[in-house]
């Protein structure tokens, strides 16, 4: 491999050639060799869209010349595009400040910039990777706010979009299925009916109130640490930085960013991001649920519940037709265990700062991250291959109702609660219906007990 | 022991001659010998406060009798003062629906009255556990409703105002330490100065973020599933019930329960619980950053940061004056280690409902409330017994302060960056402060130093 | 309520007239009102145990007098036999060396001592709680040594046999149900046939790994770290006390307890609790997946899966005879994921030691005894009402069994894959039988069907 | 992009002409558009390792020619040396099974052979993905397999000889710092003094049991399911098979690889990987406390505990000499957060099988693998950048040692106890040394304190 000979306050450093790093990235790239967990993509626009904010934001300050943040600002475009994410090569497990990687962009950028210009990769000049690149930031304010940024890019532009759209196929089913009345289950066991349009109107709700509490994330992660710099005092920033960085970043992102509040926690604490995980392993939870119930009642086809096909997306098994596997569930339920797994890390991490910094960031921003973009993913794909597909099995559905012991509650007020009683465990015990036997019994006729028994009058209040 | 023969539909039970509770608590006593964790306290005040509001609106339902709903009323009442808890003898680890617990509940205040009105306990007459005292509920909305009730009054009752407590000594501080100069950290490593005002202010802002997530938890917790009934339909209930109850509970109680949109939701999903948790653990994370600042600050006397002197409660040691462990600090990390384990296993927990029911709710509830209760407790005794007592030790700060090499950057603009990093280094080699070094290097004079390197100005934004 | 004055090195102490407990279980009392969890019995127990190993040792040792040591001895045999429980008033929530709990022990040690010497409650004469009770150890070694002795008992002698026992009960089972061919379940979908005895085994089989497993944590558990004092040098400790104290213990105990390896370690680490907590997690999830398979198995008993009946141990509902709850398998479930939560916890605190010491080790106490606790119980609660009473519904097996489709797989080699592909895509088309189908199409008569088809010659390795 | 169309038993697909894969992973990379993580590297190797072991097996036992055994063996070869990773297209968030990953797998290794015959790619001709390089398995048996064998591998090859050679140094400087006394602490308050080899041999002894741990959990592992095939039965297998196979996983891989006892467990338990997760996460305690306690000790350089001096690897600070920012540390507790919150997500995981299989088996293995990967990359790197270069302060550490009061117990038995503790109290009070105050207060002479006050036999058990 052929290298140009870098230099910084240590000495020498030999980086590859055509790279568009530096040094400061190479020896992070020497220095931890650990996994293969690269810095994501939304993390890296997210250092491309902090890099622009402040080039602008130091020039409208006069910080650094109106041409320099200029090139600034088209480099970073092209990092926010994605068109140099091979130049990030540095894995999650570096410095807990997110340092290097903050190095990394501002090295890129520069060199983006220089080479417009006609100028050698590494030469620094005219565009600076510290003195205008990183200008009036540190890695511990920068660093924090892009995981800020990105978790509220992704959560806005892929996270609520598939939760609704999810939700949106799920509500139709609820107008689809209002009619079919079905038995309820409570402990795994037979209770009384309800309609398949009402079971699916919890899991309606539940992924509602799951946009609201990503809302109320969101509000907490909007607030930026940009301005603290060092160690939260704003050293080295001008006065006016803070808000217009966080104004600029509004502007470019569409979403109300501002400047958080207290930058001394907006370094050191990182609890906008474990509450946000806090949202995110509750929305697990919900569709834990969902999935789950989708594929239990889809189970079968003969030796299960039954209650619904699923969308045949992959071969089963050549000699069993019918044999649809749930995969769709699977990979949503095996999300939800990871991103109830990160929720573990990202707590520990955010719990673990210590006096003016928190250094367990890259950790955090990349479980936010992974979550955010495991159940966006798996909402999508599960959307579109299993729940827009989801068909009843009337007769199925039928047959258990219509079966279950149950519904002898309804003849209660016609022949007591001790007859009842005795239908039901008649019933159970010869393995009749209860109609049958509430007949044979001679307690009620055929057509009396049809008139009683009707399962659809037991799936709303009715006590008067 | 004595015991009288109670009666259900399984057959005849031994009870405790003088035992509020009934058959089918007796059963669940007999078939639980499960761990000694009983139904907390304020799940008994809340499963008091359903009956109540149950009753009332029963009653003005015409469901049942006005007078015996003021019977049942009037019981409920002394269950909600804690008059009866020794009649709660149940553990967490029973049915997952707490079905046991609420008809222990049930038995309790059927017997109270009873007992009033001159009956035998356990005759069941004029108030029956189920067709009075449960009327309209089932466990399957009540319990739930209860974990709703208890979570909402004991984060409002106890730990709010103790967050607040915290914070608002710890905001005193921010003002008495406002012009305490210290020296910063990050990475563990020395940075540049920032004030203990400034430092303290921080977790101020931690706790006021706390604060508000908590209130954004209890929006959810707010909504009550009461008025589902067994399934979510209301079978059994009176329409205007489910709206009725959620008003009367927040009647009893000042706090805005309404009822729940979606009952199908409310009784299998626990969602409000997993997100009220990620809440409490984001809280318990701020708390670990403060307690763990405040403990390694505190460290020493000799041969620690001993920049602060906490107040020393226990002996140390005999022999050592001035050991004072940080012992609420400790108790609080523990704590905090503890929600974070409570908040995995309400997350198992309420991704595992099934269909119309979550059958976890026992240990949602007995963790939930856990939490709430540690926090709350925690916070008060830290308050109360760590962090009013407080002082800075300005010897040490200054001394710190004062020997810093970090304070190099001030001179930066009057000698030029690379004499600074020749001070510096050479002070750092040689082991002499800066001024030393840089007077003995004849870069300035002593006066000039003083004039120049003033850390108080390093504590804010003064680029230009 | 009347009090008695005590004296520590930080002044007077009021301490009520008849509490066993001094002066600085009283601080406690006063500077942590945290919570209701005390240390639990098993803990009393052990702090019992080490306080008799101490006192015989240090007889032997010369380092006390005999006589002294014979009067602990006779006392801490009442703390371990539970005479005391009630003068341990301390929470979990204290110091994180449990110092406080440890000086509660001295204390009521030597209050039953000199009390029974005639001598006035703190009196400290003739045994002093520190000199004598406490003589050759810190909190830092004897608090941990406790806790291996308290999990280490509970482990051998609740845990491991409840554990064999529900393993033996299933074991049962699989001799019973060993020719029960029953049709097998992948995805929750249909899948070729096994025995129900077949499908126990692998219940027993996690069993009998899990307390293989149990015993190699508990390898660990007994290493003991008495002896090495405050830091883990054993400075004031005689050189043989640390080896004859752990032998003294496994003496008293019956396990082979040694003297750690290396004492700093086993100060300041708590690696042999937080692998003890990974082989209850371990344990927990194979009682999940016996407790959910149970559950679903049982589940109906119309509109399930209903192979199994369960014991009746609680009346379901009074007109759904047949509607058994599992609610033994909920108690263990929930029981499971109140382990898991339990080894975040573990995990979090005893990842968390600074230099000589672990300061989270009444957290871990308290958690590791939960949990073990918690299991032995659970497993003997459910062989107890549930495993022993499983029943196989003989004829819903069957059903299942002979409507599968899967059993198509059987006449391959009879009509070609193509033609039994036929066969069983027509069958769930039309909602026939397989042998129906086959007949229809002549591709086999109803006694070549009958003996080809045969399930019992499905459930072995069969090629040949 | 040009295709090729492929055909399964639900009809065309459209795969990439150069595609090595086939029709049922293309369905795959369609139907699973989820996240960005794929089959791990380990994976597929020991994918390919399963592959060749049961082609020898199945050719030994006469179930294939020995002709396509060899092809597929040298196939598999190639596969597992991973010439052909990027064939593996898959994302772990497909079925819970891995169906899709093992049919990418016979599919890869298909085509290699097939091409190499000079047949076209998705000729399934002579090699048959499923009747051949599939044969006698299905992925209920072959996956889990892969992942026992992937973990055992890597926990060898990989984990156990970083933490052994992170053990090595840490002993060596067991030796070297041998005779480096240094102050204690203890609830990160000063203490008796120990040597700074003692401290280090508690890391030791700490990185000992782990090891000692992982062994054990690797016991588990070596047990393989294979030869289960579908639901543990083993249909479809050779009698023969499933212990001949494990011997020949043993025989190519050097590990006591052998076959499951119970298959039924093998397939629908995950508890080995459950409990391996539980040795990593207990291993990763024991680097976060080594870990930690490095940074601590190492921070300063002039406002920290400063007893250490590590590498420096990376510019701080261009203006601050001596600032060493511990980014090993950093990246190693970031790596213990990852450990933990992959426990959980086993946990969940690994509790979640139902009836005859686990379908939550590609999580399970991604995490475990990213679990071990990370902390034996993490041992590497911090062993190489940061353990082989610790250095101690020697000038701090005595500074601190003979500042300490504790010291003062040395005098004890000169002076007396009281006298002992005026002079400790009253060099706190004075800011003083303990050497100052006695013989200011005439209680020695400076000549006998040095003769007393020797910290070095503070060091080890001395009660006689």
């Amino acid at each position: 491999m052929q290298t140009r000979t870098e230099h910084d306050t240590m000495g020498d450093v030999e980086v590859p050639s055509d790279a568009m790093w530096g040094a400061q990235t190479q020896r992070s790239v020497e220095n931890f060799k650990i996994g293969t967990e690269r810095m994501p993509r939304p993390m890296i626009r997210a250092m491309g869209l902090v890099k622009k904010a402040a080039a602008i934001t130091n020039a409208e300050l006069q910080q650094i010349p109106h041409e320099l943040s200029q090139y600034i600002v088209n480099a970073a475009d092209e990092v926010i595009a994605g068109k140099w994410d091979s130049q990030f090569p540095l894995v999650v497990w570096q410095t807990g400040s997110g340092t290097q990687s903050n190095m990394n962009c501002n090295e890129v950028i520069a060199n983006i910039a220089n080479q417009k210009l006609g100028n050698a990769l590494g030469s620094q000049k005219p565009v600076h990777p510290n003195d205008h690149v990183n200008r009036a930031q540190s890695t511990n304010d920068s660093f924090p706010t892009a995981i800020h940024v990105a978790a509220s890019l992704q959560i806005n532009e892929l996270l609520i979009p598939a939760v609704q759209q999810l939700r949106d196929t799920l509500n139709q089913k609820v107008i689809d299925f209002k009619d079919i009345v079905k038995i309820g289950r409570t402990h795994l066991q037979d209770a009384t009916p309800l309609t398949l349009g009402q079971e699916f109107s919890g899991y309606v709700s539940q992924l509602d109130h799951g946009i609201k509490r990503l809302q109320q994330a969101l509000v907490w992660l909007y607030e930026l640490p940009l301005g603290g710099t060092a160690v939260g005092t704003g050293l080295n920033a001008h006065l006016d930085y803070a808000e217009k960085a966080a104004t600029e970043l509004a502007r470019l992102t569409g979403l109300p960013f501002i400047t958080a509040p207290n930058k001394f926690e907006a370094l050191a604490g990182r609890d906008a991001a474990v509450f946000a995980s806090g949202s995110l392993k509750t929305l697990a939870a919900s569709l834990n649920k969902i999935a789950n119930d989708i594929r239990w009642l889809a189970s079968g086809p003969r030796c299960g519940l039954g209650e619904f096909h699923l969308p045949e997306n992959e071969p089963g098994s050549s000699i069993m037709p019918g044999k649809v596997n749930p995969t769709q569930c699977e990979a949503m339920t095996m999300v939800v265990a990871q991103v109830m797994g990160n929720d573990t890390t990202i707590n520990i991490a955010g719990a673990s700062g210590n006096f003016e910094l928190n250094v367990f960031m890259p950790v955090i921003g990349y479980n936010l991250i992974q979550s955010i973009q495991l159940l966006g993913d798996a909402c999508n794909s599960f959307n579109e291959h299993c729940a827009v597909g989801i068909e009843p099995n009337r007769e199925k559905i039928d047959y258990f109702l219509h079966n279950s012991l149950m519904l002898v509650t309804a003849l209660n007020p016609v022949i007591g609660y001790e007859n009842a009683a005795k239908v039901a465990k008649t019933a159970y015990k010869q393995g009749k219906t209860l109609k049958e036997v509430a007949v044979e019994l001679e307690l009620v006729t055929a057509e009396q007990f049809d008139e009683v028994v009707q399962p659809e009058k037991m799936v709303h209040p009715n006590a008067k």
